[in-house]
């Protein structure tokens, strides 16, 4: 089992993430972390602050030799540009929780005094970890040929049209777009929708898609219901701060058609294939082979300058929530963490098929099972 | 840690499970467990199998005694009354895998030579067994003022209009609806639908909410990832077979407007309460203490009479997929498994939060949250 | 990873195991595991009961198609032959906690009112289904050539002397001797001891060992505390009843020796091996190759006839303590458990060495380790 | 569920920890883990490098503000005042696998080409930040009146006479002691015999116990085998390097007596109590309320300067094993380890029975179950 924990506070010293039970011998690139760390606080409509902490860098503390991983857990820290909590008994308490926020329901849970305490572990901030540790995730995949994107379908309710169909050509046109936008034709009106919101003190959310190409077929499970590849990366994407909703390829839109027009049909031509891929590339919990294709809707930030009600946990006493500095829009930087978390899911889902003991061992492993025909023997 | 295993094929022997780690003391009503069991095997449009069957009943095995649970595991048995597979070695094997179920991926997984093999497991006859479990979990959800429901909201794209606001008229409208619908004027229109659908050998899927009420604040968390009651209860629905998409509330349609229309103001009435609860009842990934109100996306069912192409898996040859006699729509059904997974999900948290060791226990600890307000104190 | 749960009253129905996550395709001997049944029931020494219930044997209800697993949750049943908890709202509370018992503590713990709802779960009858349970795990390692046995080293301070060197020779002298004890020349004054125990009111302990060989050298891993292979097998042992004691090897005798006599030199004779096996077979948390040898300290059962003083959990009063029909010694018994336990962690770490999905890609992949020499290649 | 992951390697920049799941509000005294890590430091044996590094320092990089924790995961960091890795490419391979270590079964487990790789993990040096994490458990438990210390009860086959009963004499006593042994009159052929050793460039192995004081009665379950707590603190203890064995009390000469003299007979002046702890606080894996006491067998080091004979990996050539600046002695270090360890086990223990979201409700809790006899209501 491949599992992670990570720690740390927004305005703190530093983010800290340690993955236990990735394989030996696998390169570890810190500039692949590091770009992802950069597109992650990229992204048209994003606050000061991204400015002021410009760029987050990770450090590798342990696990890894030479440059690649020895089979021990892999830590990894990325420092606070700005830790403000080195003063933390000078600052003021909080004592307005904001709507949309963990604010109350932490303080509730935590019996915790100073809001505070919650918004710092409550913050996206904890992202840029999870982003971190994602990038090595997609690092192990890609030795599987296994690539990844996350982009941007809609903001502000401006939808892209359609958009490459090559994946190279899709990752082009996604990394030169300030909104990570894969049709420019849109991207004027949303930054237009940006700036007008920014303008009226209100904030943006949209939808991303994330896209796994060379997902091998057979991972995940249907026999054990939590062993089901939908419910895992489900469960993912849902983890990420203002995602509230998730479907496979359109599976809101497909739900209401008829089931000969929602299946996707079984071809040979050398390998198993599937003339469409509606169903988003999981079938009865289990990867089809085809490319893993899901999507999340993102919530429009509740910090606004526009602010709304709330009380004073102590006094009771109806008042604006606090406005702290923020962005207008992060749907950009959620589909860079989408990715992340999907590359974590599917690398547990592979090594749990592949093993997770040496890489090498890993390679001969999905090599044979690639070379082979599993059905070459006939039923008796 | 609340946890639960079930085992069982579609038509083997018995479906079974166990569940560890209930509190003592809990009252268990198998009448409960039958009704629910009843209800996920209605539904206009289910197929023969459901009426050859009739009637699941649930035998508890072990775990209760004078009618009481005593902490120890609680294991389930739900006996298939047309056990076929008693003379498995008799049945011919399936080599034609049908789209849109687990069958290519399983036996590419497991190795499997005959698709019976992959389909007696992933069938949804597993859901029965996991309803009978999520319905111990609603009675201990009950046990602290909680209820939950789930229902049809659309079916072939034909979609409910307003429903009672009141839980028990909604509930009275569930129940007599044959079609778990509460908007008795689309009924009609959705019947014949199913019965289009069905003369012309389709399927239909379709959209269902869960409801759980009464959840006191402070469920989940945000300080890890895993432990978001959001992403959890994500990861419960997209485990039910058929289920490819999911939404707290109006997650799509939100995420298409401003932040100062989607979030839920605070106010303070004896409690804190929210003006609207758009959120769906989870901020940041803990619970509000408004209802939990999630919907999901069902695609239509795979088993077609007008049949799918596919392929044999030893001959290679292009053929079209075996029909097994099947539902029509199983969107009913699969809202009251809904129903089911979100107790489950609910109850462990539940028992995070407030122990599970002994119900009196937990209810003295649960009456103290409610007695107090945990914010009397003035900030240091 | 490999998991299971089990569930069962001592008079209840039935006992029931689930175990999820067996490789499919590993063919089932119910005979065997039947056979392990037996041997756990028998042992001079046992009480009336295990004669009253004969012989358990197990039920395989789901999980296996035509002999073979098939991937999915494999459910075990063992039904209890003397069911009194069919009257139990007839059967008067116990109120008398036995020391040596988790009576008291379990009372405490579940708020229990009736010391039945504790000892009928606590009571060693629990067993039977783990014995099961090991039993699929050893048939599962003996596709890849291991064997385990487990037998009395001592009893009531009696020990054995030299037992034979060979597997097969060992395994003979345990399965003729009714007390599991390789060495015929202690058997008489071991049951000379047992029955003068018995006319005294008393009982006996003892010490056991488990034996495992063809154990692969790379299963368990010192990169993190809990997967290490020392620490699981102490838990599993631990984890029988009345077992309060475990080492390697000689441990406790050779933290009195220097290093330079407690170690074991490696040679290469086309494999690396050990001169000697003083370890056990683990170091530093991980197979050496070596046979695991483990020990484990059992206890003198605690229910006497000669009875122990005790307390009345209502009225307070001093009272000795319930005696019900029991056995004097079950460390014969014990080491069937015990071999068991060890064979389900070994089964645990194998499948995360070696893959579970399928037993024939397990068995290539362990093949090629056989094969092929891991430095081969000179160091860079 | 309290978690905890570790990472770091023996000569890398420092060691990590992140502690998730501790309640909201606990005090955490740096100074005290400080203490616990300079006691692990400590003790007459210990090599060279303990005094290089001379005294490890924790620092907190998370989940405390303000002194207390806020829920947050809590992020501990050792550094290595030594760290060697710095450059780590100019370091030259090691081919020669150390007996008594993970070396050869680690390169085999993960194909690694260097040994080192394997032994700057599995060295014990990881057990610097589990002690740092095991005292962070121990003021958890501090809170709730429990006290735990580890001691050394024989090393080199020198035995401990009577100690004192007291606890805080015996803290004091080991203290005071350079081998944390509680017995002034052996300290001196302790010490002889590690000079004997170190002179014939040999190690010593010992014995060390753990008591921990104030446990209350029901922590750990019978119901499931993995949550006996029996079994939980065996795993915990054999999980420290060099320790082979464990035992509750005295189990193992209790093995060989009659049941009549092994149990503890229940009284009740106002509680329950014992009139002995022969079990060594737990009975059928639940506390008994008595103290919990568990001893371990520690082997001796296998880093001898008289070296073992072993052979290099590549080319098969006989060669004896590499020396490693090492200790002599580890038992005093150990015992400081082991009491980490027990506290973790019980702190989890603790919490899965008292809670984990805040401290102020968990000791609400805790005093009402210390307040109200359990069975004050007669038997229905």
């Amino acid at each position: 089992m491949l599992r992670f924990l990570t720690a740390g506070e927004s305005h703190g010293k530093a983010l800290v993430g340690i993955i236990e039970g990735l394989p030996a011998g696998l390169h570890i690139s810190v500039d692949e972390i590091n770009r992802d760390l950069r597109a992650r606080q990229g992204g048209y409509g994003r606050g000061a602050r991204m400015q002021v902490i410009e760029e987050d860098t990770v450090e590798i503390v342990s696990g890894v030799m030479r440059g690649k991983t020895i089979g021990s857990p892999v830590s990894l820290l990325v420092k606070n540009k700005d830790w403000q909590l080195r003063n933390e008994d000078q600052l003021a308490g909080i004592t307005v929780p904001r709507p949309g926020h963990a604010d109350l329901g932490g303080a509730v849970k935590y019996g915790l005094q100073d809001i505070r305490e919650v918004s710092e572990r409550a913050s996206a901030r904890e992202t840029a970890i999870r982003t971190a540790i994602g990038s090595v995730a997609k690092q192990l995949l890609g030795e599987f040929g296994m690539t990844l994107l996350g982009w941007v379908l809609e903001i502000g309710g401006i939808r892209c049209g359609p958009v490459p169909l090559d994946l190279q050509d899709l990752r082009n046109a996604v990394d030169q777009s300030p909104l990570r936008c894969a049709d420019p034709s849109v991207e004027k009106p949303m930054m237009d929708a940006i700036d007008k919101a920014k303008a009226e003190g209100d904030t943006l959310g949209g939808v991303f898609a994330v896209l796994a190409h060379g997902v091998p077929c057979g991972l995940g499970s249907y026999v054990h219901w939590d062993r089901r590849l939908d419910g895992l990366l489900a469960q993912a994407l849902l983890s990420i701060p203002s995602v509230k909703g998730m479907e496979f390829g359109e599976a809101f839109a497909n739900s209401a058609k008829p089931g000969s027009s929602v299946h996707d049909e079984i071809l040979y031509d050398g390998v198993f294939r599937r003339k469409t891929n509606r169903a988003g590339g999981v079938e009865g919990g289990v990867s089809t082979g085809e490319a893993i294709l899901v999507k999340a809707a993102v919530k429009p930030l509740p910090t606004l300058k526009k602010p709304l009600n709330s009380v004073d946990i102590y006094t009771k006493v109806p008042v604006v929530a606090h406005y702290q500095r923020s962005d207008v829009c992060v749907v950009p930087a959620a589909s860079v963490v989408g990715e992340a978390v999907v590359a974590w899911v599917l690398a547990c889902a592979f090594c749990e098929r592949f093993g997770r003991d040496e890489l090498s061992r890993m390679k001969e492993g999905f090599q044979a099972s690639l070379d082979r025909d599993p059905f070459t023997e006939r039923l008796e």
